[in-house]
């Protein structure tokens, strides 16, 4: 049994290990604002208060990237059987997440213009796609029960939903175009042929 | 057994590789020096004097993220099943320790300065607050003997309340503030109803 | 079994954690952009297309590393047991490996540069070689199955052959040179005394 | 069993990670250069000669961490159980160690000069003392097998002693001042009051 579900650890772990370092690296990309010797206490906030939107960009990928780790998790504790067609798919949907520190980055920079707000969008569609590319190649190989399987593609369907409309609400309204990710629970009820469990 | 463990290894995998990746980020931040030709080794002194307050805030940092993964690290030695609910309390806290290197270094360039110093301890007591948090939910969730939660959540409560005087601190000697965790033993001991183990 | 297989597992683990920390700071390399209030729309997407070498380098090197953290994967799951002369040679494969996110942004930074294509091209060729000397330490020190061992070393010698290609090319057409990895499968047909399985 | 292991397993982990993470953060100070439209080979190849001091910095730091790392993951094998009195020590150890890519840097940059190598082989000689600490403890908390002892505590005096001669050669000649490393296999041999294994 050792022989067969070490190679599965280690693809857990290697994508534990890039999860975590994507969600670690956010921060940094928040520029550390250096501070003149007689500078107010008034300007002081004044130079925090221009960090807002990165500290948004922050939160809010923290958040997405976090999410999608506990996907994964989920998915990974189902799957009980190293296959190697898993390694592609993975890798591809690992450099999707690996991809966020800059358009989160982009983003904070740039918070209510179109293309970063339509950039940082689209790699969360990129990343729910992928997440859901990695549960079919699981689903076809066998390796989810069939019980389960339509639980594990239909989450991150959702999650493409609602991040195609924050892509579609780029256009009408960029600033706010994140909130299109609140459709994601209506979504998930609309495929949800059977109560999730 | 392997089964119900696992989850769990991964969720402290993951927050593992948070707390290391954290910890180590702290270094780069610190701005490396780039002498010209001609400078005489008194000049190079100063130039690495000017780096002490970034280099205090690297081993305060070091050593304030460290305790708390300790603490992390006891806490879930302790707990002996996965809980999902322990995930989003987990995610938030793993979030505050994440945004530790930007307060370290924001602190590191401006010692002294009253915003930095606040949002220096503010962050602290962010971290020591969601780390109650999880604590609390471990506790709730019935994941800790009954015997030893006090322990759990009395430890965090004391930090969260050193934190506090840190934050107090500020307002009267900013560049002190971080003084004010000298007087978490006191807390341990006020709250401490029994001796701990 | 365990004081046997252990040190094993944490120099795997090491390895892995150096791969996916080499990969994911590809990433950072990428220069954020920082718009100007006043920023048309089509100067944005301009901006963005400034980037698209350094995407091309990071999309690149996100194969190029997770196709070696692959081949490292496939010949570690065959070694069992710890062997202290891996250690060197692994260090030194490692070495060369988080050198890549050096080589991609001076890539990015200078598609089509006759220097920076070879460097690119050579850290390939390194990464190759180096891999391929594990492979052969690992089949020298009898850790490996003799009628499994050969598929380990042909396969590195190919990866080295194409970046050989690729280091040939580019004092031919630097722009273009990476498409003598195209040549890698060639390679693996020439050498393949016995089919792959 | 488990119960016992598993924090000293976490220990490993977090110690593994932020050596992992120290060792590949060392390529991110490498300044990438960024070349005009119009510059000659020749000239491509100057400023990448400019940065042979950095290369310099980054392979001897990599082999210096990793040689650490090394002795560490030595030293644990021979651990069989945890010990909350490992923890302090260990993370001071660990600060020098995530130390080291500042001191690379600081080195790469100013090369030659007086306090940027005198700043490096004093890190070093400080990852040396701690490192011997480490295993004292170890020693003292009876973790290791008294016959064993002795190895874990002379290696790590050796390199100590090395880094010693470091320092002192700093004052005569910076340049070449961690050639003192060469002076470790001497004094193995002085304090190896028996034959290593």
């Amino acid at each position: 049994m050792k022989g067969m579900d070490h190679p599965l650890e280690r693809l857990v772990f290697f994508s534990d290990a890039v999860f975590a370092i994507a969600i670690t690296l956010l921060v940094i990309e928040i520029e550390v604002p250096d501070f003149a010797r007689a500078i107010s206490v008034a300007e002081q906030w004044g130079e925090l208060a221009a960090l807002l939107p990165s500290f948004f960009a922050f939160v809010l990928s923290f958040f997405v990237i976090g999410r999608f780790w506990m996907g994964h998790h989920a998915l990974f504790s189902r799957i009980m059987r190293y296959d190697r067609r898993l390694q592609w798919p993975n890798l591809l949907y690992l450099m999707s997440i690996a991809l966020m520190p800059f358009a989160a980055a982009f983003l904070g920079r740039n918070v209510g213009h179109f293309v970063p707000e339509l950039f940082y969008n689209a790699t969360m569609l990129l990343c729910a796609a992928l997440n859901l590319l990695v549960a079919r190649v699981a689903r076809q190989a066998g390796l989810l029960e069939p019980a389960e399987a339509e639980e594990f593609t239909d989450r991150p369907l959702s999650v493409a939903l609602g991040a195609l409309v924050c892509v579609g609400l780029t256009f009408v309204m960029p600033l706010l175009s994140q909130w299109g990710m609140i459709s994601i629970p209506l979504w998930s009820r609309l495929l949800g042929r059977k109560p999730a469990t």
